[in-house]
């Protein structure tokens, strides 16, 4: 099977019948934007809802630093898309199609039906339809261009958070890095099997976090996706916008679904590794964002209307910088250890 | 340098003052649509003007298959783009923006510099900015996605050709693959120096026929760009259109523009291995595309407005495939050797 066939065997879809779907199902108001023509020409054409501003986003995975060589094709399709409609989330866009570039270094047709079945299931969750892409032998390597539509001026942004918001991450933080670590054989304490089960197909299936991104349009002044660990995304947020933050390490700590699983031998972990696991992790794929204080009962509204949970960790300070407060003890500094592909 | 900083140094542009230019020199009616949001945060944001429909095309470049190890990096730059802006040129789109994703096997800054210099300089020429992507470290790999706009039904297609409509292609076919031959030692017959560093120009940094698109719209019937050589990607046209077409082996040789510079020794080419050369050779990134014989005058029109030198090289015909006619002779079928990453 050659390159053309294999496009079309694998990754075509038929965009129309999923826009009429759309038309179908959607509530008024909510028609799906259309995909005017998808695989198979010079272009994919899109047809943008006027006035709407597109939302871009684009990801580049690389087996050994992103997966590892032996990962699930299909759940590596599934996270393949997952990172890129993270980041619409952390915009506020609602998806509208993507892209997928593939170098493959051969024809595997059961790693291909694996990998378009896990990336065709989530486009379809999240009725964002593949409309073009590109095919190539070469080092296993995967790019996904996403794209999304937002109303102007109701973009989440990292740089809107202003001094004295409340700080809030959603759902559940450290996971990923549990995986990793068991995966790594760096794992010091006792997690019960199906824990770390857990905690691995959130490191390989992470969900993103798209209807609470919409949920918080108008209500959020700034949020980003927490990719590379809290720490250093809720970094990029402040230094973006040229604030500080203070966070309370026991509301951190709350946001490890598994801490209450995970055993220390005798004595009960310390709290820095604790804070470890949440602040550092990467992938988590949840939403670092910040929102005035008068808004907490919005805040709310909004992660049930998502069906997804929110804490609030934290405040913005004037003071530039990360500072995590212990209950009662005073503030330390905490140096992000974020993951830099290049360091 | 790590990540974040190599992205700021080498990529970052100032996309508003690419608009304020914008602004102040296009023609009325002409105005480049707005990076809302750059290089920088979660998501680019772009702000599409309304009613227009959005086309959207990625390829990706992989080290060994697309370009050799040793490339000069600032005409990889120029490639990388250029490919990805020919997509957009065969369907008559206006070129709004990119993102590229990079996977580099070191942070080397005089390649990084060099690249990024042939990439920003074709970006401005064409007033596409970069506004986003992602790096990472990995073989090296280039996934550009590129967007532009193009007002509904005016998008040119692979499938418009209509029975009797005449076959036209842009510019000059051959260099590419003669750069290639000389390069991979398999170069027959002897070619000036000169010559050889010309073709060699056109297969590192082709001209994408953006001009010609935007003019061929309303005209043309039908349009691909030439990448995997002109008889593969016109019989992509043709499958799509369902239909056939004769060319004129004279017309097709008459676009080698270097073939008054080549010898054979002392005999003259076979005209076989001429039409090999315009028919088979990849990396031509001219336009293939039809109109109807009655827009023969608008075509040159169009020919003349871009610039841009256009040949007509025969006729669509009802019957499936692609014959090639020697002046008197029978028509004799073409079989595409055209490039397949997988064959």
């Amino acid at each position: 099977m050659g390159e053309f066939d294999l496009i079309r065997h694998y990754f075509a879809q038929p965009a129309t019948a999923l826009h009429n779907d759309w038309a179908a199902n959607d509530p008024p108001g909510q028609a799906a934007p259309q995909v005017v023509l998808g695989i198979g020409d010079d272009c994919a054409l899109l047809l943008p809802t006027p006035g709407m501003q597109l939302a871009i986003s684009s990801d580049m995975l690389v087996e050994g630093r992103h997966f590892f060589p032996d990962v699930d094709p299909a759940t590596l399709g599934h996270k393949a898309l997952a990172v890129n409609l993270s980041d619409l989330a952390a915009c506020g866009a609602r998806p509208m199609g993507f892209t997928l570039a593939l170098a493959l270094p051969t024809l595997d047709a059961a790693w291909l039906r694996g990998f378009s079945h896990g990336l065709m299931a989530l486009a379809g969750e999240f009725r964002c339809p593949l409309v073009g892409g590109d095919t190539t032998r070469g080092p296993l390597n995967l790019c996904i261009t996403v794209f999304g539509e937002v109303p102007p001026r109701q973009a989440l942004l990292r740089s809107g958070a202003r001094v004295n918001d409340d700080v809030y991450v959603s759902g559940y933080l450290g996971d990923a890095r549990l995986a990793l670590l068991a995966r790594q054989g760096q794992l010091q304490w006792t997690v019960p099997t199906e824990v770390l089960a857990q905690a691995r197909h959130r490191l390989e299936c992470p969900t993103p976090r798209v209807a609470l991104g919409l949920a918080l349009r108008g209500i959020a002044t700034a949020a980003a996706d927490v990719s590379d660990g809290l720490a250093g995304d809720l970094g990029h947020l402040l230094r973006a916008s040229r604030v500080g933050a203070a966070l309370d390490a026991e509301a951190i700590i709350k946001t490890i679904a598994s801490k209450a699983y995970i055993k220390s031998g005798e004595a009960e972990f310390d709290s820095e590794e604790w804070l470890a696991l949440a602040l550092d992790g990467g992938d988590d794929y949840e939403l670092v964002f910040t929102a005035a204080p008068a808004h907490r009962e919005a805040v709310l509204a909004a992660a049930r209307h998502a069906a997804t949970p929110v804490t609030r960790i934290g405040q913005i300070e004037p003071l530039p910088g990360l500072r995590v407060t212990h209950s009662g003890a005073p503030a330390t500094h905490w140096h992000p250890r974020s993951f830099d592909h290049f360091a």
